[in-house]
């Protein structure tokens, strides 16, 4: 693992047994039958006990959208012109996007971070510069980046989870905007879950089948000429990855490392978490799983991981909706942890003898 | 059909198509890939056309909780004593339940109907009295009401929409408590899907394998006695229904009669949901269907109705806590529909020419 990792890599720690065992304990005592609320009672304990204050707080929530765009755009690979990244920043700043519209829904606050978009944008309210580069290599025919560039877009995930500690940011999210993104995100998880090409490339926003075809062909060669080492993620974040990719990988690090959970949302969100969970297989205990987008490659990230996401909505915007969504979930499963009345304060008559004729 | 729905069924009109088109066409001008927010546009465009105004407004949002209790608890069908129908009513005027705690969090008012109650309780804010009686009879050995009183429980149902739509409610949620009342759902939906009996008894409130058995034997038992009609909702309700059910059944018609959508919550909320739609099919046009439970029942309910749910977390409470997590993501939906700036005001290219090598 690469040096600049370690101190971080170290300080993520499993999530202690006894602390889940003792809210799920708290959680049987209100006025429920036990285990009737299902997933939201899941949430509930996983977040007390990641947290690990008592009563726990979810006050803080926020939602970064790592944006950067790719050079593999050229090879013909989206439905959209690559500009959109750039105009899609302003409409965040501007509040206009589903992911401003969801985030205010979930009172979560929006970071849009420059990762690396072909363009340049002045300093304003809600805005991070951490831009690396305009743009990524077009992978089909070099590297995307150096193994600096790698190291400095995990760098920068780092840093806002420190920020996002700082200020004592309970939960976070993590999102992303990037033309092209969807090719990088389907070459990564191929690499890391060892899947053919097909079973984990789409239609991105909506590509035709002779997009399609191009694309998997694009992500194919790459593949073929880099060689990307699957257990080595940082190798195949440089070789085929994305700025935001490696932003979002590094965000979730270090929000594992300060005990804050991140609600990962849709295809590219997914590869970032890959990539962390690669870097260190407990990262998976600080993680929480948003949705089930229409994009194969998503669902391959669900078994690789073994795990099954809490939404199913057919959404494929990315951006961070489907996280923001699934934030409301924990948001109202931690209210009941907080709010519910225990049989004992509300006088019922816990689960006992049946009543019998 | 009884003569007294009549003006009520006849008011139900089919949503018009030109309607959600239109809602749609609406949805296809923001900044996102058309269809990419999947069934969260499908939901602001069903909530938009059944509404009919322009901007949608959703702001009076709402859940009954109808409860009552039932005589067939004599048979030893359920886990909790009967008393703890009237102790969670008490819960949930004191705002300690489940479903109070999620429906401040969805933004949403609780109303609490004592349809059958086999307890007296004072006037209280937040307590509807419609009593029927004192829970039903043991429909194991005799009809669980009179037609009379299956007529009383629709028609409290109905007046509920009535002061609904008088107090200008844009979104109904439909709820309820009553211990027992898993073994009159499941036979209704026995009836009305035409399903054997074991494939829609479950464990409710959590039962073991003995008294799972007795259940099934209870609903063979009163279906072979009493013979409901399974084109007849009304005989179906009188013979092996709960006035809790009666009463979501009338709320559900009355509702879709104003143009107020209602969402479905669990097996008890849907038992009352079919019964609505046996009524009249448009029905299905003003429903929303929040989750699946563990519950068989629910999914050969889903399976009859030829719809798929929301969400999928495993819940298994009731209450109107899965409906009112629905009407977060519906809530959710008209913001998108209401906030989000389209391709033309944020300067946004849509989706064009591919860019090619």
């Amino acid at each position: 693992m690469p040096e600049f990792l370690q101190p971080t890599l170290e300080r993520i720690q499993p999530v202690r047994p006894e602390a889940t065992a003792r809210a799920q304990a708290r959680l049987d005592k209100l006025t429920k039958p036990p285990g009737s609320l299902g997933r939201l009672e899941e949430l509930a304990r996983r977040y007390v006990a990641i947290r690990g204050t008592h009563p726990p707080s979810l006050r803080n929530k926020g939602v970064y959208v790592f944006a950067a765009d790719h050079g593999v755009t050229r090879e013909g690979v989206s439905a959209y012109p690559p500009e959109v990244t750039a105009q899609m920043v302003m409409n965040f700043l501007n509040g206009g996007a589903a992911i401003n519209v969801l985030a205010r829904h979930a009172g979560a606050w929006v970071g849009v971070v420059d990762m690396g978009v072909d363009a340049d944008f002045d300093s304003r309210p809600g805005l991070v510069h951490r831009k690396i580069g305009r743009g990524t290599q077009n992978f089909c025919r070099q590297p995307a980046m150096t193994p600096e560039q790698a190291r400095r877009a995990l760098q920068g995930g780092l840093d806002l989870a420190d920020e996002s500690a700082a200020s004592r940011t309970d939960l976070l999210a993590a999102g992303e905007m990037g033309i092209g993104n969807t090719t990088a995100a389907s070459a990564i998880l191929s690499v890391i879950t060892r899947r053919p090409v097909e079973a984990v490339t789409g239609r991105g926003t909506g590509i035709d089948d002779a997009a399609l075809n191009r694309k998997r062909e694009v992500i194919r060669t790459a593949l073929a000429r880099h060689r990307p080492e699957s257990g080595n993620p940082l190798d195949v974040l440089g070789k085929v990855g994305g700025f935001e990719i490696g932003g979002i990988a590094g965000l979730i690090l270090g929000a594992a490392a300060a005990r804050i959970p991140v609600v990962v949302d849709g295809l590219i969100s997914a590869a970032g978490a890959a990539l962390a969970v690669s870097f260190k297989d407990t990262v998976r205990d600080y993680l929480f799983l948003s949705h089930r987008s229409r994009e194969p490659g998503h669902a391959a990230f669900y078994e690789w991981l073994g795990e099954r996401p809490l939404l199913d909505l057919d959404l494929r915007l990315g951006e961070g909706t489907g996280a923001v969504l699934a934030l409301t979930l924990v948001d109202a499963a931690v209210k009941v942890y907080n709010e519910m009345a225990t049989f004992e304060e509300a006088g019922v008559s816990s689960k006992g003898e049946l009543s019998r004729p």
